[in-house]
C-alpha cells in the first residue's frame, strides 16, 4: 500500500484492493453449526519438493487471519460503507435489545450534527443497539447462564484453527509434531479437541477469558482474549494534536490486521475524536479498544481539573454506542496511593493514570471511576462493553518496577474485578511497563493470584531503559516471558515509544515483533498445533523452497525483499544457497549432500558404531 | 560514516576520524599499577536539572567502552598503518615469547610473496612471536602458576568500571540504587569490589573466564568472558564468494565497535581471506574469533572431501601467527553422531559442521580436529589462541532443539574442555541455535553441568522459526533468557539472517539489539552497578533533558533521528512532551504537576488517608 498521507478514502479503498493480499495465499471459511458462523482463516500454498527421483506435494497450512475481507480476493473493499455486519442476524436472534432512534449522549448528539464537521463525518452511522430494560447482554452473563452464544461457537473455531481436521491427514504427520510445553495451567488444552465451544462457555463464565464484543460493533470477527488461548496482540493507534491525520488513522488500522493484531486501540488525542472513532469501527473486523478519559479531557480543553463524572458518563455512552469493545479506566489509582510515587524516579508514567491522579489531588476527592464503579458497571452491561482495567501506576522506568504503588492499584484491580463479575461484566488487567527480566514473572504471578485470573493484558514489559528507539526490542523480550507464564494479551511497542507518534512502518515493525513474541509464548505454553508452521517454514527453509519460505513466514515482503537485495534474479528462489554463506559454504546445501550419502552408504552407521568404541578410548 | 563501497582505506580513516565520536563523550583512561595500563572508558557528560528554583547538576556517566581510539579525540587513525601495539611492552616483559623471522606456515609464506595481490595486502605485517621452546605462555597457564598478568588486572579495572569510584560520591548514591539480582553461581559478584584482579585469576585459573589474547595481537585492549562478569556480545562480519569488499569489512568492523561488540569474527568466504583478516587484525582493539575450516575449505576449492589434517595444521598455524585471539574448531562432531542428524528436519546447519560431516562420512574417519586435538592443543598454547568449540550440530529448527544429537556433542565439548585444561589452554563452549523459550534453560544448565562451567557462548537460540527478516528479534529473545542463566557471551544475530549477506545497517542493528540483551541479562542477574545508566537515562527522561537521553542510549544517532522526524526544531529538546502524545497528553507532563502539587499541599497526605478509611468501606 502507497503512503497516504494524499489518499481520500475513495483511493485508499482502492489501494488495499489492489495490494492487500497475501502472497499465494488463500482466504477460506469454516462454516459453524448455523450458515452465518462463518470463521475466517487464511491457508498458505505451498510448492512441491522437487528431488531428482520424484516430486512430493507439500499440503497447504492453514493460519489464524485477523486481516477480515480485506484480504480476500475479489472482496469490495468500501471504506466509505464500513464492513458488512456478520454479527447482527446473531443479535437479533437473541432478541435481547432495543434500536435507539439516535445516541443517548448529548456529546454524540451535537457531533451528528455540527455541519461544520460534515466533511470528516463517516456517512452511514447507525441507530445504536442498547440492552432491553431490566436484561443483561454480556457474553459473561450469558456464559454463566449455561448459555453458548454465536460468538463462543466462533471462536472456538477459530481458535482450533482447523487442526484437529489436519490431525487426520498423513500428509500433515510429521508437521504437526510438537516439543511438549511447560505452562502452569489447570485448564489450558493439551489437545486441540479440549477446546470446544462448552470450555470457551465454562472460561468466559469463570471470567479467565473474555470476548470484547459490544452488540454495536456488529463487523466484529470475534476473538477471545484468556489465558488457556492463543496468546494475542494488540495494536495503538490514534492521532496526537501534533499530527496525523483521519485518512492515516484508518489506514494505520487495517495495516496493523495485515501484520496480525487482534486488537485495535484508538488512542486519538487530537481533533476529531468521535469521527476517527467511528471510522475506525464501521471498518474495523477486530475489536476496538479506547482510553475514554483521554476525549474527556479533550472536551475540557486538556484542564484536567475540569472533568467530572457526568461528562465522563456522557463520554462513556457516546463510545459505547458507537461500538467500542472494550474501555481502559483506571479505576484503581487511588487518592492514598498518590503519595506512594513521590519518591519514584519517574512518578506516574500512564497518561490515564497521571490525568486521574491531578485532578484527585485538584479536588481533594477520590477518583470518580471508582466512586462510580458500579453506575459504570451498568453501562458497560447495557452494551456489553469490556473493562481493561488501566495500571496507572504502572513502573515507568527499571527503578520503579514492583513497588508498593504498582503493587496496591493491582490489588484494587482485583477487587474491582469481583465488582465487575457481579455485574456480568467481562474484565482484562492492564499490566506494566518497566520490569528488569528477574522481575516479571512476579507481575503475571501477582496478577493471577490477586485479580483470579482475569485475563491479564501488558504493555512489554521493557526489561531495560537504555534503548529508545528500540524499544520494541526491548519490550518484546519481557512480553514473551510474561506471555508464557500466563498473560493473555500483549500491547504492542513500536520502535518509536518515548519519542514520538508511530508512523505506517513503525506500526508494521511493532505488530511483526509482537506476533514473534505471541507465537513465541504459544509454542513455550505447547499450544496444541503451534509448531505447524515454524515446522512447515523450516522445512521449506531446507527444501530451499524460497519462495514458500518467505510466504509462511510472518513478513513476506520483508523476507523477500532482505534476501532478493543481493540475489535479486527469479532463479535465486531456487538457488541451493543465499549470500550470506554462497553455494560452497552452504551448510544446508552441504548438509543434504550428507544426508543422501548417508542413505547411499548405510554399511557406514555400522562403522560409525565400531569408531565409537574405538574412540571413547581414544581420551579416555 | 558515509557509506563505503568505493572508499579507499585512507577516505575511511579520515571518516572515521571526522564521524565517530559519540554525542557528548570523553574518552578516559584509568591506569593501573603501571603506566603502560590503561583501562578506556566513555563518560557522558549530563547538562543541569533546571527547575523554577534552581539549577542542579547531573554527573557524567561512565560506560564500558569497546571503541578503541577510533572514538578518542585528535587521535590520529591511519586504517593503513593498523593501531598502536599496547601489549608489547606486557608481552616483552615477561620474557616468554620468540620473534621468528617469518611465519611458519607455509600458506603465509606464498601468500606474503605474491606479487599478484600486493594492492591488497596490509603493508606492515609484524613478525610473529611464539613461545619458547617448552614454555606454556597462555593466560589459563600463568593463572594457575598464581601469577597475574597485565591482561588479567586491565579487564578486572574494566569491569568494575569506575563503579567503586562513584560509590564514595553523593552525587551517585541515588542512580547507584539497584534491584537485587536473580542468579545461581557462587562466585558471581555481589558487590564491584570483589572484582579484584586475583578474582580474575581465579576465574581465568578454574576454567570459568577466558581472556581471548593471542600474543600476536598486541593491538588488543583485554577483555574477558566468563559468567561471573560482564555478559559480552560478538558480531560476525567476512565476505562469501557472493559479496562484499575488503574496505567494507574493515568498516563494518569499525563499525560494530562504535555500537558496542566486545569480540569480532571474520566468517570471511570469499577471496582474499588471508589479506581480510590481516587487516581486520591491525586494526582492532577487540579479539578476533576465525573458524579455520572455511578458509581451509577455500585453498582446496570448496570441496570438503580434500581436506586433511595436514592442510588444517598449516591454516591454524598461518592464522595464529596472524594473531586471531580464539578459533572455533567443531571437534565435537563425532562420526557415529552424524546419523542421529538422519530424522532431523534440518539435518545440519553449521556450515563447520555440516563440513565436518561431509568429511567423516567421504573417508569413513573420525573428525581429524577430534583425533589431532592434543596436536591442535599444541598449537594454540604456543600463541594462546582459545578454543571455541563448536557446536557443529545445533539445531537449526525448533523441532530439532535439545535433541541426542546436540547434547552428545555437548558431552564430547565437555571431554575436550578437560583436555584442553590439561593443556592449559582457555576453552568456551558454542551454544545453539533455535530452541523454544521453555527449552532455553535446560541448554545453559547442561552446559554449565558437562562442561565444568567453561564459558557458554551462544547463538541467539532464536525461539521461533517463522520470523526471517526479523531473526535480530526471535533471537534475543533467548539469548536475554540464556544469559540471564548464565551464557557468558552473545554471538549477534542480523535482521539478514537466513536471508543473506549483513550489510553495515544490519550489523549496527544486530549490535545494538544485542547489547539490550546482554545488558538486560546484567540487569537481571544484579551486575553491581549495571542499573546505573538506565537510572540515568530515566531521569534524564523524566526532567525532558532529550538531549541527556539521547546521549546515555545505546544509538544515540537513531533516538535522535525518531525524535525529530516529528518535532525537528531545536526548541523542542528540551519541551515537556514528544510528539506521541502531545503537550496536553504527556503522562510525565501531569505526572511533574502532580508531584509539585502534592509537595504544596502537604495536607493532602492526611487528607488521603481519611479517604483510604472510608474508601475501604466502600466496596468491602
Amino acid at each position: 500500500m502507497k503512503q497516504s498521507k494524499s489518499l481520500t478514502f475513495n483511493e485508499l479503498s482502492q489501494s488495499i484492493s489492489s495490494q492487500f493480499q497475501y502472497p499465494n495465499s488463500n482466504k477460506i471459511y469454516l462454516q459453524g453449526s448455523r450458515p452465518d458462523i462463518l470463521v475466517p482463516m487464511r491457508e498458505i500454498q505451498q510448492s512441491d519438493t522437487i528431488t531428482s527421483i520424484k516430486s512430493v506435494h507439500n499440503p497447504p497450512i492453514p493460519v489464524y487471519d485477523t486481516s477480515g475481507i480485506y484480504s480476500q480476493k475479489n472482496s469490495e473493499i468500501n471504506l466509505e460503507k464500513g464492513l458488512p455486519q456478520i454479527r447482527s442476524s446473531w443479535i437479533k436472534r437473541r432478541n435481547d435489545t432495543d434500536q435507539l432512534t439516535h445516541s443517548s449522549s448529548e456529546y454524540a448528539k451535537t457531533r451528528q450534527q455540527d455541519s461544520k464537521i460534515k466533511n470528516f463525518r463517516f456517512n452511514y452511522i447507525h441507530q445504536p443497539l442498547r440492552a432491553k430494560s431490566g436484561l443483561n447482554i454480556t457474553q459473561m452473563h450469558y456464559a454463566k447462564q449455561g448459555i453458548i452464544t454465536d460468538e463462543m461457537e466462533f471462536v472456538a473455531i477459530r481458535e482450533r484453527a482447523k487442526i484437529s481436521k489436519l490431525m487426520q491427514m498423513p500428509e500433515y504427520q510429521s508437521l504437526l509434531k510438537q516439543h511438549p510445553g511447560q505452562y502452569q495451567s489447570n485448564y489450558f488444552p493439551t489437545n486441540i479437541d479440549q477446546i470446544t465451544p462448552e470450555f470457551v462457555r465454562q472460561e468466559i463464565a469463570n471470567g479467565r477469558a473474555i470476548i470484547p464484543a459490544n452488540i454495536n460493533h456488529q463487523e466484529l470477527e470475534p476473538m477471545i482474549i484468556g489465558r488457556n488461548f492463543r496468546v494475542k496482540v494488540n495494536g495503538n493507534l490514534g492521532n496526537s494534536s501534533v499530527t496525523s491525520s483521519l485518512t492515516e488513522e484508518v489506514e494505520k488500522m487495517v495495516w496493523s490486521l495485515r501484520w496480525g493484531a487482534d486488537t485495535i486501540m484508538d488512542l486519538s488525542t487530537g481533533k476529531y475524536i468521535h469521527e476517527t472513532r467511528e471510522w475506525i469501527l464501521r471498518n474495523s473486523p477486530v475489536p476496538i479498544g479506547t482510553v475514554p478519559i483521554y476525549q474527556a479531557l479533550e472536551k475540557v480543553g486538556g484542564i484536567a481539573e475540569d472533568l467530572s463524572w457526568s461528562l465522563m458518563r456522557d463520554t462513556l455512552i457516546e463510545q459505547a454506542e458507537q461500538g467500542v469493545d472494550y474501555f481502559t479506566l483506571h479505576a484503581g489509582i487511588l487518592l492514598n496511593f498518590i503519595p506512594m510515587t513521590a519518591n519514584r524516579l519517574t512518578a506516574i508514567v500512564s497518561r490515564g493514570g497521571s490525568i486521574m491522579a491531578k485532578w484527585c489531588l485538584a479536588h481533594h476527592q477520590e477518583n470518580f471511576l471508582f466512586t462510580h464503579f458500579e453506575e459504570i458497571c451498568d453501562i458497560m452491561k447495557a452494551y456489553d462493553v469490556s473493562f481493561s482495567l488501566g495500571d496507572g501506576l504502572r513502573p515507568g522506568s527499571i527503578m520503579d518496577a514492583n513497588d508498593e504503588a504498582q503493587f496496591s492499584e493491582l490489588k484494587t484491580l482485583g477487587l474491582l474485578t469481583k465488582i465487575a463479575w457481579k455485574h456480568d461484566v467481562q474484565v482484562m488487567i492492564e499490566g506494566p511497563g518497566h520490569v528488569p527480566l528477574q522481575k516479571v514473572k512476579e507481575n503475571i504471578d501477582k496478577e493471577i493470584a490477586e485479580c483470579f485470573e482475569a485475563p491479564f493484558y501488558t504493555l512489554g514489559p521493557l526489561v531495560t531503559d537504555i534503548a529508545p528507539a528500540y524499544d520494541h526490542i526491548t519490550s518484546v523480550i519481557g512480553a514473551t516471558n510474561i506471555a508464557w507464564h500466563g498473560t493473555s494479551m500483549l500491547c504492542y511497542v513500536t520502535p518509536k515509544e518515548h519519542l514520538g507518534l508511530p508512523e505506517k512502518e513503525d506500526v508494521r515493525t511493532g505488530i511483526v515483533t509482537y506476533k514473534i513474541a505471541a507465537h513465541s509464548a504459544d509454542l513455550a505454553r505447547g499450544f496444541p498445533g503451534a509448531q505447524l508452521i515454524d515446522n512447515a517454514l523450516s522445512k521449506a527453509r531446507f527444501e530451499f523452497r524460497w519462495n514458500d519460505q518467505f510466504n509462511l513466514s510472518l513478513d513476506p515482503e520483508k523476507a523477500r525483499e532482505f534476501h532478493d537485495k543481493t540475489l535479486p534474479a527469479e532463479g535465486a528462489k531456487i538457488a541451493h544457497f543465499c549470500s550470506m554463506c554462497g553455494p560452497k559454504f552452504c551448510a544446508m546445501k552441504i548438509s543434504q549432500e550428507v544426508k543422501d550419502c548417508a542413505k547411499i552408504e548405510q554399511g557406514m552407521l555400522e562403522k560409525s558404531i565400531e569408531f565409537k568404541q574405538k574412540d571413547s578410548d581414544l581420551y579416555g
